[in-house]
């Protein structure tokens, strides 16, 4: 996308206080609350601001509607355009539909069809168009030029900017004394707007940026770095190509540090909110605790915010990520045995696990693999244990059966 | 259980004014949010009770730390016991820990391995006795004689009861202009408590309960009915058989009416909350919404207030909800398809699948079924559809190619 077509003023704090005012009552007050089992976990005070409980489940309605608002009558009149896959996309939707003001939200072709369904509903006209987020950014800015519409720009816009850092003054104003906060970047929107605030506010906190390790994007602006951005993300929020120009120099004038996580620690922080905060984070939302999770003793003994900025995470996926980490606990657990092709003998096997005290899940026959002996058959049991060592025993007394047992799930 | 040990006088308001003042800054007061999404949905104006962000991801807390705090120091000294397999064990386990006093907690034999876990997990010590609720019930008045400790009953108790009413409390506080509350019904602790303080600030408030229909205990007290209890129900914190006699009278007295739900109405509210507000509910704790599904008419226009009492749902058990519900929409769609089993075939049929943008999760081959012709094989697809429209082009497409379909979740 081109530059944004608003003079990129850098926003104050009393531009965030006055955005606060203007989307109050349209936008959610969201709790800051402490996160009691994970502090204890994570050995810190760890305060978590649900900013999954929005209407669209996210952050982006605070800079949206903030940005809406700052149009002149003429402009809301004509509409406005923004390109988005994801969580901007549903903000800029329900507001301009709630202002009066008509919306075309552009998509990349191939955008989940929940995600479309969700923008239309919110009332935009939604418009297919480009193979990547980057040409479905061209084609918007091409029709908001033809058609006089204000392209509202997912980060790089002043009015964005101090719409997000509203963020920062409700965590404060709840919990005043926060060490630290732990926010992850996309475009750099959402942190600089909490940057500023937040640094206005309480000039000794430290703002901790996080990104995923496949999209260093705001790491090599701020670090001089050329790692290579790419792959797929569990946090697509923040699997972003392209750091904002103006977020760019506040984050470099604000920001401690980033922080880059691994896939694997973005998938522990979702299950980590599932199990112990019964939330559901995307990716991007869980980025914050990846952090944690990933430097543990960086925030060690400290009073941590971080920023649960969006739950719209995919259900199938969340399932997924729920049942892997029972796997990886070892409260489930597939077993391979290769038995003797005769009847009874998954009676046998049954009644070994059920003894034991293991609860059988799933049961799965094969006759036909190759590696297989020809007068025998593998059977795939998946039982529910309560830990690792209650599965070994069960593995130890079908051994001692005779039997042999391969674990399908212990190397993970 | 046999009777409480304290004297049952019936709170007041100003027992529950005293129970918050005395538990403040030890249980967490939980955020009352707009639930906008359900709200346009169900056509009445939703405001949801969080109170499934307790530690204990449920509200017992309130009533237990009430208990404990009512204890004399001798009483204390001495330790404390109570009879659950869920939230009521945790509650106790935390506070008593809390507070330096010693906790025993009675569970039945069969209580899932995570329960336990987590119960010892808050320092109580647990002792597994008993098939059932009302045999581990009787193992724990029973040790609670033998060796002096205070038995802390789930519900039956005036200090639970005034514990648990600093629900309605906080949100009167928050909404004050609540037309309905929507309370789940076990032993009716919670509901009794908060029609107290509900009635009291206002007095034309309405309070509705909710039972699932496999255990309308509550529900034969207050209209003379015998309706069976009994069967296994996603609500296991309203699973119960027993009503309080305390509160059995309170309900008499303050609750409007008590509406049953299936457990299909249930599956749907967990769903519901999940998708619509990204947050766990629990079955009991998905009982309010169930009963605005149930009977949508008698709610529509109003305000209501929803009490989410718990998030313990079991892991796999929301994971599978989620996906089930996919399937319901035919947004998962799973399709059997009689084949000749010959080369080439699975590349024919997934050409057409893509060609109109259905997205194949899982394949599945049969050669062995007796209903497959000798020389044929059946094929199990699941395939990511838009909705059921999008599911019946796809199903055409692949007749249209001289291929039998059968549509495996169309009737669900």
């Amino acid at each position: 996308m081109s530059a944004p077509s608003v003079a990129p003023f850098r926003p104050l704090l009393s531009d965030i206080k006055d955005a606060a005012g203007k989307i109050s009552g349209s936008v959610l007050r969201t709790p800051t609350l402490p996160a009691t089992q994970l502090s204890d976990i994570l050995g810190a005070s760890i305060y978590v601001k649900y900013d999954n409980m929005q209407v669209t489940n996210a952050f982006k309605e605070r800079g949206a509607l903030n940005k809406l608002l700052s149009l002149s009558d003429e402009e809301r009149a004509r509409g406005v355009i923004a390109m988005s896959a994801g969580n901007h996309a549903q903000a800029v939707a329900l507001h301009a539909t709630r202002l009066g003001i008509p919306s075309i939200i552009v998509m990349p072709q191939f955008t989940p069809f929940v995600k479309v369904a969700a923008t239309k509903g919110f009332g935009a006209k939604v418009i297919l168009e480009g193979e990547t987020v980057a040409e479905a950014g061209d084609a918007a800015e091409k029709l908001a030029e033809e058609q006089g519409l204000t392209f509202v720009h997912p980060y790089d816009d002043p009015y964005i900017l101090s719409g997000q850092g509203t963020i920062a003054l409700e965590m404060l104003e709840d919990v005043p004394d926060l060490d630290c906060l732990v926010v992850p970047i996309g475009g750099g929107g959402l942190i600089s707007g909490i940057s500023i605030a937040a640094k206005a506010i309480k000039p000794d906190i430290e703002i901790i940026g996080v990104e995923t390790e496949l999209y260093p994007t705001m790491y090599n602006v701020f670090y001089g770095k050329e790692l290579a951005c790419g792959g797929a993300s569990l946090a697509e929020g923040i699997a972003v190509k392209r750091a904002g120009k103006l977020t760019s120099a506040i984050v470099k004038d604000l920001v401690s540090d980033i922080v880059l996580v691994t896939e694997h620690q973005i998938e522990q922080a979702i299950n980590a909110y599932a199990t112990h905060l019964k939330t559901m984070a995307e990716g991007a939302g869980a980025a914050g605790l990846a952090a944690m999770i990933a430097e543990r003793d960086r925030f060690a003994g400290k009073k941590v915010g971080l920023v649960l900025c969006g739950g719209n995470i995919d259900p199938r996926l969340l399932s997924s990520i729920i049942v892997r980490q029972l796997g990886r606990k070892q409260q489930i657990v597939g077993l391979r045995i290769i038995i003797p092709d005769r009847p009874g003998i998954l009676g046998e096997l049954s009644t070994i696990i059920g003894d034991l005290g293991g609860n059988i899940l799933e049961v799965d026959h094969h006759r036909t693999f190759l590696n297989v002996p020809v007068k025998g058959a593998s059977i795939d049991i998946t039982i529910e244990t309560r830990d690792a060592g209650h599965a070994q025993e069960i593995i130890t007394a079908i051994e001692a059966n005779g039997h042999k047992v391969e674990h399908l799930n212990s190397a993970s």
